[in-house]
């Protein structure tokens, strides 16, 4: 299977469970019950849940699981936990106080249709039901109840002040100042980087994974998201805003220091590949059983959106 | 003991352990790990989270534990992830967005000092940082670890859209409005009922209850919810500033329904007092063992702040 099918058909068992785990009609005992919630917050969390995306983490967790022989449905309320972190972060990224972006995925940011109040409270709300899924990953049959509270903590500490959070924090300290590369490496590890990092080990820890084998998956993780990171700065530049579903020109608005500003367009594609090589290099000891994962890392750099 | 002594004692103690979880010098293999999180936002988390406040949520972690046989530092971290999950909530509902309050526990709220963006990101991290406390708590010895991780997603239910934000969500909803009695119960049994019953829930399931201990804790904490709720909108009337933290007539200013507003000053008062009642009456199954719960029901209608 190529890579993008792969993506189309894990993508799409991943939004059939977000479907799934947002519904207020679900029955108690298949997982969270939002029937007791406001419908209007509950529509404001699907609103940016729903609206499409790469599904690139949920995906990640379910091709670490894969890699260790654990099927798709086995981490699935982990992987839709990492998405709703990832949409979460999005609604609050995008608040007036912070980037004050209009556009996300292709339509108005979730501030800009239901208000400042209830979009905070719908970032709050989709963080929240992403650890209630991560806590009941322990009740899936096959999977260790203690290597679940293990996944609960490390995704806590990729998502918070010492990893996602700092991120956002180091991010609005720099803007308009123009960080040195050093910095802008520490923002992207913190702010994309270790929810990609923790996608993997998630996936790899409930499957059953050792510490080497998830030492290598950490580093892959570490190239892919330079790679990643470098790429979503060469798109906001050449790309098209029909693929990205963002604004084009977003950094120089916010006056942000970008791979292609420090390095040039040529030299910021060729960084990339080399992080591409360097990734795919650090799943030499599984062998072909990685061939997604080495797939995956390709892709991202030849991504258009 | 005295339940003011209790309090005193137990708060100490938890004063301790939230000190300890948010200093960035502590080493990792005793808990979460700050060092690499921006001092900045370390700085405005620990503000809002060390500016006291009664520690009720994590007292009553402690007190169901203690009810059922375990020590306090068995459950010490899901008591401190109970109290940032209070102060994160008290944190984002005073935005400007949202309340708009400019006091809060006798200092200026943490937008005021540290603005909007950080403010809101103050409150992720603690959120967040709750949680890998509670995913941490199944490495306790003593802990079983699938209760651990079904107290993760207790926590979550409660906090989340269908709990502690859906109330949030009807409270924005209601207010100018003028909630009748029967919205203003549902609104305060998410807003704050949520968050006590699932406190007395952990402490008791951590420390091997069964579920019949935990519908006995659930009635009882139903009818503390409630007492706590009408005595704080009667202090918001004829309280003292110094003492409750935060301004007085907060619930006139945002016309909202009260205890008070629809059944008068001494109506409100016997209320509270049948609510505390009715809460020590679910206890009888405990005998002596639940003193310390009774006392605070007690407490709870006899505090001024």
């Amino acid at each position: 299977m190529n890579i993008a099918a792969y993506l189309a058909e894990r993508s799409k068992l991943v939004d059939a469970a977000l479907d799934l785990y947002t519904d207020p009609a679900r029955p108690r005992r298949e997982g969270p019950r939002l029937a007791t919630a406001p419908a209007h917050i509950v529509e404001a969390m699907r609103y940016s849940l729903m609206a499409g995306g790469k599904r690139l983490r949920p995906v990640m967790v379910i091709a670490a699981a894969e890699l260790f022989g654990a099927p798709a449905e086995q981490v699935m309320p982990a992987a839709c936990a990492l998405e709703m972190i990832h949409t979460y972060s999005l609604i609050h990224d995008d608040l007036p106080c912070m980037d004050d972006d209009d556009l996300r995925r292709g339509r108005p940011t979730n501030h800009k249709v239901y208000g400042e109040a209830v979009a905070t409270l719908a970032g709050d709300s989709l963080l929240t039901l992403a650890f209630e899924l991560l806590g009941r990953q322990a009740l899936v049959e096959g999977v260790n109840p203690a290597r679940a509270a293990r996944v609960v903590a490390e995704v806590a500490g990729a998502a918070g002040a010492a990893g996602m959070v700092g991120g956002q924090i180091l991010d609005l300290a720099w803007e308009g100042k123009g960080a040195p590369a050093e910095q802008l490496r520490q923002i992207h590890r913190l702010k994309t980087g270790a929810l990609f990092s923790v996608s993997l080990r998630a996936g790899a820890l409930l499957a059953g994974a050792t510490d080497a084998d998830l030492a290598c998956l950490e580093a892959y993780a570490d190239h892919f998201g330079l790679a990643f990171q470098i790429q979503d700065d060469v798109l906001d530049v050449v790309g098209d805003a029909a693929k990205t579903g963002k604004g084009v020109g977003r950094d120089v608005k916010h006056d942000k220091s970008t791979y292609v500003s420090l390095y040039g367009l040529d030299g910021a594609r060729d960084m990339a590949r080399q992080e591409v090589a360097a990734a795919i290099a650090s799943l030499t000891p599984f062998g072909e059983r990685a061939c997604y994962l080495v797939k995956l890392a390709r892709f991202v750099v030849d991504r258009e959106g």
